[in-house]
C-alpha cells in the first residue's frame, strides 16, 4: 500500500469496523455502535479531523488506561429541565451522546433542557451531538472544553482551549449546522503554511512575544489566536464556565490532551436542546428557516465566489457523495487501523478501493 | 456650551433626569425608572454608544408613534421552563427587562429558564439584561436580532445583523460579562478611520464587490465583515434563528432601524438564564470562577501589553469612577437631550460640569 494516496470504503462497511474494533476493545455492542457511527459520519461529512482518523487513540487510550471501555455515564442530579451527568471516564462519545439525549428529553418535558458533564473525554466532532436533537424537533447547542492551545487576550500564557461550539436547527431538508472552534483558525492550518515556506495573514497566530506576525513559523512557535481577539477570548472563557466552572471540574488548563493515553482527560461539556413546539408552530418555523437559508443562498455572489452555502450545505454534500460512493481515508489512517484490527485479529475488509 | 466637549454629571441626577424624560413622554414611573437605569448602566461603564446617546432617539420614536410608551409586553405562552413574550411593540428596554425578569423566575423553577420574544424595539445595552440574572445567582445568554449591516460570508446581499450577544456569570467581585456584536469591528471604526485618512487592517471590511480591502472608504460603500468570517456568519445566522424564526418574527432584513422613527421595528429577542444551584454548590461556583478570572489577570503579559483584563473588568473599572466622579457625556447628546426637556418644559440639571 503506497503511503501518501488513499482508500475508498463503504459507509457501512466502515461502521461495521469501527464497530468490530471497538467491542473487541471492551465496549459493548450498543457502544460500539454509537462510537463508530459518530466517527463515520464526521468522515462522511467531510471532517477528516473528528473522525477515523482518530479511531487509534480511542482505543490506544482504552489500552493505555486512560479511558474506560466499560464504564457508563450516570446521571448524579436532576432538577426541573435540567441534569448533571458523570461521565466516569467513559469515551466522550459514549457520555457526549448520553449528555445530549438526555437533554432532549428534558426539552420534550419543558420546553428546554441543559445537562452539563464532567468526568469526560475527547468528544470528538461537537456538531454529531447537535445533531441528534434536529429529528427531534429541537434546536441544539452542543460545547466542550478542551486542553489549552490560546492564551487570553493581552496574554502569552497558553490558558484558553479553541473550545468548539456546535449549534443546530432543523430544516425540511438537512439541518443548519454550524460547528466552529474558537481560534481564528486551525493549528493545522499555520503547519501546513510553514512547510510550505508561506507567509499567514495577519491575525491568525502570534510569535512568543505576543505580537502579531504573518511568519508562519514564529506563531507556530508562538500562540494561534482567538477568534477576533478579544471577543473569541471572551467567549472561550465563557465555555469553560458553562463546562466545567458549573460542573466543577477543572478548566481547560487541567484538561488533560488526548495524547496522554494513560491518564483520564477530565474533559467537560455542555448541552443544551429547545424543542420547537414548544415555542410555536413546529412547520411554520421549519417553513420560514427554509425561506431564511434558501434567501442566502441565493443572495449575490462576492467577487471570485461560485456559490454561497448555508451553514451545514458543505457537509451535507460530502455526505451525499459519502453515500453514493464510499467514504474516503486517507492510505496513513487505513494502515493505523490496520495495526489495531491485526492486534485482535480481525480481519480488515476487502471492498476498499485504493485511488 | 461649546460643541466639542464634554459634560459631567452626576449619576443619580442623570437617572432622575431620564426618569422625567421617559415619563413625561408617556412611559409609568416603574418604566421610566427601568429605561433610564439601562441606559445610565451603560453609560456608567464606558459603553456610550448605547447610552444617553440614544434618549434622544427613544423618544422621538414615541413622539413619532413607532415606538409606544404605554404598551406593555405580555405572555403569550408558557410551558415548562419556557415562555414567548410579545413586547406589543413597547420599548425594547422594558420588554427586554420584562422577558429577562421571566427567564430568571423560570431558571429558579426548573434549573433553567428561556423567554423568546418578538414585537420588541432596540433593547440597547445587551448586557444589562444578561447582568439582571447574576445577582439570582444565574448564568445568563442576553441576545437580539438587528437590521442588516452585513452580507452572509460569500456573499455581498447584506442580509445579516451583527447580532449582539451578552453572556454574564456571577462571581465574588464584579461579573464576568461579554457583550459582543457579531461584526469584525463596528462600523463606526471604519467611518472614524476613513475620516482620518487611514488605512483599515485586512479583514475589517469589503469593497463594494465583496473583495477584502484596507481602504477605509472602500469599505464603508462596501460591507463590514462578520467575526472571523464564515464563523460569525453563521454565529449571526444562529441569532436570528433563535430570536426571529423561533418566536415567528421577520429576520434582520425585514427588521427596521430605529431611525425609522414612525414605524415598528420588530426586534426579537432570546434570553437564556441558568440557576447555578439547581446544577452545583453556588459557593464552589464562584471560588472556582473567581479562580479561573485571577489565573487569567495574572498571567504573562504579550509586549506592549500593560494588564490583562477578564471580560466586564474594564466596564467594572469605568463604573466605579462614574460612582465616584459623575458620568461623562459628550456636549452634542447634552444638546439633543435639551431640545427634549425644553419641548416638555422640564428643567435640566444644573449640576453639571464643563470640560
Amino acid at each position: 500500500m503506497k503511503s501518501g494516496g488513499n482508500v475508498i470504503v463503504k459507509r457501512e462497511v466502515l461502521v461495521e469496523l469501527g464497530e468490530t474494533l471497538f467491542a473487541a476493545y471492551g465496549l459493548s455492542s450498543d457502544d460500539a455502535n454509537t462510537a463508530s457511527r459518530i466517527l463515520v459520519n464526521s468522515d462522511a461529512r467531510g471532517v477528516e479531523s473528528h473522525g477515523f482518523a482518530r479511531l487509534p487513540v480511542y482505543l490506544d487510550r482504552i489500552e493505555n488506561g486512560g479511558s474506560s471501555a466499560t464504564a457508563q455515564p450516570t446521571i448524579e442530579r436532576e432538577f426541573g429541565a435540567i441534569a448533571t451527568v458523570n461521565g466516569n471516564n467513559a469515551l466522550g462519545l459514549i457520555t457526549g451522546t448520553f449528555a445530549m439525549k438526555k437533554a432532549i428529553s428534558l426539552a420534550q418535558s419543558f420546553g428546554i433542557g441543559a445537562v452539563s458533564v464532567k468526568g469526560s473525554g475527547h468528544y470528538g466532532p461537537a456538531a454529531e451531538y447537535a445533531l441528534l436533537g434536529t429529528a427531534h424537533r429541537c434546536i441544539t447547542l452542543s460545547t466542550t472544553n478542551v486542553n489549552t492551545s490560546m492564551a487570553p487576550w493581552g496574554s502569552i500564557t497558553p490558558l484558553l482551549g479553541n473550545n468548539p461550539i456546535a449549534i443546530a436547527a432543523p430544516t425540511s431538508h438537512h439541518p443548519y449546522v454550524l460547528d466552529m472552534a474558537l481560534s481564528t483558525v486551525a493549528r493545522g492550518k499555520i503547519r501546513l503554511a510553514a512547510a510550505r515556506g508561506d507567509e499567514i495573514p495577519i491575525g491568525w497566530g502570534l510569535d512568543a512575544q505576543g505580537i502579531p506576525t504573518t511568519d508562519a513559523k514564529a506563531a507556530l512557535e508562538g500562540l494561534i489566536t482567538p477568534l477576533g481577539g478579544p471577543k473569541g477570548s471572551g467567549l472561550a472563557i465563557a465555555v469553560d464556565i458553562l463546562c466545567a466552572v458549573l460542573s466543577g471540574s477543572p478548566t481547560s488548563p487541567e484538561v488533560l490532551s488526548q495524547a496522554k493515553l494513560d491518564r483520564p482527560q477530565n474533559v467537560s461539556h455542555f448541552f443544551i436542546a429547545i424543542h420547537i413546539p414548544a415555542f410555536t408552530e413546529f412547520d411554520r418555523f421549519v417553513s420560514d428557516l427554509d425561506a431564511m437559508l434558501d434567501r442566502i443562498r441565493g443572495s449575490k455572489q462576492a467577487a471570485n465566489v461560485n456559490r454561497i452555502y448555508a451553514p451545514g450545505d458543505i457537509e451535507n454534500e460530502h455526505e451525499l457523495e459519502a453515500n453514493r460512493s464510499g467514504i474516503k481515508l486517507q492510505v496513513s489512517t487505513w494502515a493505523e487501523i490496520k495495526k489495531h484490527t491485526d492486534r485482535k485479529g480481525i480481519p480488515m475488509p476487502e471492498a476498499v478501493i485504493l485511488i
